[in-house]
């Protein structure tokens, strides 16, 4: 008797999961994780718009300067930064990886209750938010030293000359960081779904 | 009696929904979680350690020179560069919430079968994951500047004059890049522990 009272409480699904247990069935709680899945697959489509525009803000960013200048004078680029350049092959692997995990994610939503999918789906996901993260942060750390300089091994903030290079890579760090918060989403969204029973 | 099978699972309610499962039980597939747990809880002290070591190798790499140079004259450690301050203060956070989680790896010890505690760690190591991996990237991303140096932008390699300096903080992104690598061991094991039934 004390078991059937034992309700299972989950925050936004009071509704879905009530008429399911009143109706049939012991362990199919509705259709809240069809709506997680296809909640993933917009995310997983955002994360990918904002990792392509990360990888096109940051490769056409470009900027020469008309004037000479003794210390610095260069065609700033992506490609004169290790960093950013690995910033963009990251992020176009994680691209990849975004459009091959389409299939998954909408598999997920045709079997919202298979969890195979959703395994599959939360550990590539880690994977591919640790190398989102690490291009973001070594994109970043470059930015800001391309802001601020350091003053101690004498390395000079070329932002004053560079404006808008500058700004256009601290915009793709932005959206690429954005990437990583939507990855983070899909983890904890497919952790709890897959949890719950 | 459908309803008695239809145990709800939830983070708060660990004690009398695991003795409710006892008495009744009717999907026990053996041991196999528990021993995820404690693989889990042993990376976890792994992770701790390696955290701890990469935090103490970065704030104590400390170099002067005894000679005077025009263009490079500092004394070289972590507080001298942002991007290794970030590493300091990331890394302790992170290995805060390593201590604070080893209770509830205990836990998932002590009652495998309960989703509760798994989803927890699942989520805030991925948090946590993010942090210490862009923690890791930052790094890096200096410390192979250090190396390296930038020539478009005049940003002079230092590790000619500094090599113990760079030696050791490059350990140090090293041991943060394990600590990743464990994170990422410890998700996987725990999400695969909690998709079976």
């Amino acid at each position: 008797m004390s078991t059937t009272i034992d309700v299972p409480e989950s925050s936004s699904h009071n509704v879905s999961k009530g008429k399911a247990a009143t109706i049939v069935a012991p362990k199919r709680p509705g259709g809240w994780k069809k709506g997680v899945a296809i909640m993933d697959l917009i995310v997983r489509l955002g994360t990918l718009g904002s990792t392509i525009g990360a990888i096109s803000i940051m490769a056409t960013a470009d900027q020469t300067l008309p004037f000479f200048n003794q210390f610095v004078q260069f065609e700033a680029s992506y490609d004169s930064f290790s960093a950013l350049q690995f910033f963009v092959v990251t992020l176009a692997l994680v691209c990849g990886y975004l459009v091959l995990s389409l299939p998954i994610s909408i598999v997920a939503i045709v079997r919202p209750h298979a969890p195979g999918p959703r395994i599959f789906l939360i550990i590539l996901d880690t994977i591919f938010l640790t190398l989102a993260s690490s291009a973001a942060a070594a994109a970043a750390a470059i930015v800001y030293l391309a802001h601020n300089g350091e003053q101690d091994p004498n390395w000079i903030a070329i932002c004053n000359q560079y404006g808008t290079f500058c700004m256009e890579t601290s915009e793709g760090v932005v959206i690429a960081f954005l990437a990583v918060v939507s990855f983070i989403i899909m983890i904890i969204t497919n952790t709890l779904a897959l949890g719950k029973h």
